[in-house]
């Protein structure tokens, strides 16, 4: 008797037509049975945001030959989270995995992208989960040198599966780029630095973009970015405990004074 | 020569008009100069969001007496964005509070929370920041068994500062609940199991509502949701650092093989 394929869900916040999720689908087809739900419209910086007050959309599309995709209205989590309770419901998927997302996810942008909020969303699931990223934001972004590392880092999960609680942040360097390996990195500390640019509308009322530049503070060697800099895929094992655990003991020495 | 009062930002993610905001702006104005920037709409379960494709508002308004208030038309990591950028720019806040929260923002919570993401972006920006919540989702929720504990814990912030890149995730117990105290804790493992409740339209084409309900699988007595389950006030110090740290050994074992 042969091993039954693993299930893989497949998610992004490029939306459903981006050419990321094509590359991605392609590579996970040779090591299982494919299954996509993906946005309708680009979703890129939401976070994770889930539709709570209004209704969502899904419905089955069919883009590519051989694959069952669906489309959804909602955000990138939201598309996780539609999969498990409305197509999976009875089995859950062996492996979820998001993107390749158009630009970079590393570092701080862990919390802003939906790329990787949909891969958090499968760990909290606990689905082994994956999100991939390209140092290119462009719609004609070129990832061929990247496809044979999206099958290797997809099959080692699903040999090893990964420690409790934890997820893979998987950023790639730019095709122009000669990549020189793989490095297991922490996320890098750093910050984007705002300047929105101030404009007026047809009706004289003034509004705002939002423009900015990311801010690498930490110049750390074992970080991520450090490692794309340097022409290495990151991977940085990622988790959704928030807690500070280092900063509990020193909490615990505050007094709080409640006469007011 | 007296010392100069501290500049507090109060932001939300119920909206500038959400009675949580008011109490927490009134307890703050004890402590400092109180800026206030806020969505102009509800927000809820907006996690990290930020709004690249689309430009934002920002508009002064004249809500309380004496305070400085603007409302955004963006999400609430936009407001501090915002807020740091085009309202303080040359001068940094020495406190960031949200909320208060209509509604627990416990566990995982945090991760879709528009409340804590606007505490977590505070932090990132480099301000002390704190992000409140009740276990009271109604509009008419009653805040006064919790000023006290408001005034006190920025107070404490303000005096002490916090660990770097640390913020604190602040909940308290319904009204109708004695507070038995503080206690410092880490955030609870759990999940949301989703029920997408299915409708149709009057065009006949189907959509859903997520539903829910909470699943606390981690019974730890050091967690939030214990604390809060037993009547006291939880602070969890939180970080925006994700890396699963303990994991990167083992994963520096792993061998990829890239011949495929």
């Amino acid at each position: 008797m042969t091993k039954k394929k693993p299930t893989i869900l497949v998610v992004n916040d490029d939306g459903i037509t981006a050419p990321g999720i094509k590359v991605l689908l392609e590579e996970m087809q040779k090591l299982g049975n494919v299954v996509v739900v993906a946005p309708d419209a680009p979703q890129s910086g939401m976070g994770h945001a889930i539709s709570i007050s209004k209704p969502l959309r899904l419905d089955k599309v069919d883009i590519y030959k051989g694959v069952e995709m669906y489309k959804c209205s909602g955000t990138p989590v939201d598309c996780v989270k539609l999969a498990v309770d409305r197509i999976f419901s009875d089995i859950k998927p062996d492996l979820c995995v998001s993107g390749v997302n158009h630009g970079l996810n590393y570092s701080i942008n862990v919390l802003y992208s939906g790329t990787m909020s949909a891969a958090v969303e499968g760990a909290i699931e606990g689905i082994p989960s994956i999100g991939f990223s390209l140092d290119d934001f462009s719609h004609s972004a070129d990832f061929s040198h990247i496809r044979s590392y999206l099958f290797s880092i997809a099959s080692q999960v699903l040999q090893n599966g990964l420690p409790k609680g934890t997820l893979l942040n998987v950023n790639f360097p730019h095709i122009e780029k000669e990549i020189k390996g793989i490095k297991i990195c922490r996320q890098a500390n750093g910050h984007w630095v705002e300047e929105f640019e101030q404009r007026t509308d047809p009706y004289k009322r003034e509004y705002f973009w939002m423009t900015g530049r990311y801010e690498w503070v930490d110049r750390g060697e074992d970080t991520d970015v450090f490692a794309i800099n340097h022409g290495y895929v990151s991977i940085v094992p990622t988790q959704f405990d928030m807690t500070a655990h280092h900063a509990i003991q020193e909490m615990n020495s505050w007094s709080f004074d409640l006469t007011d």
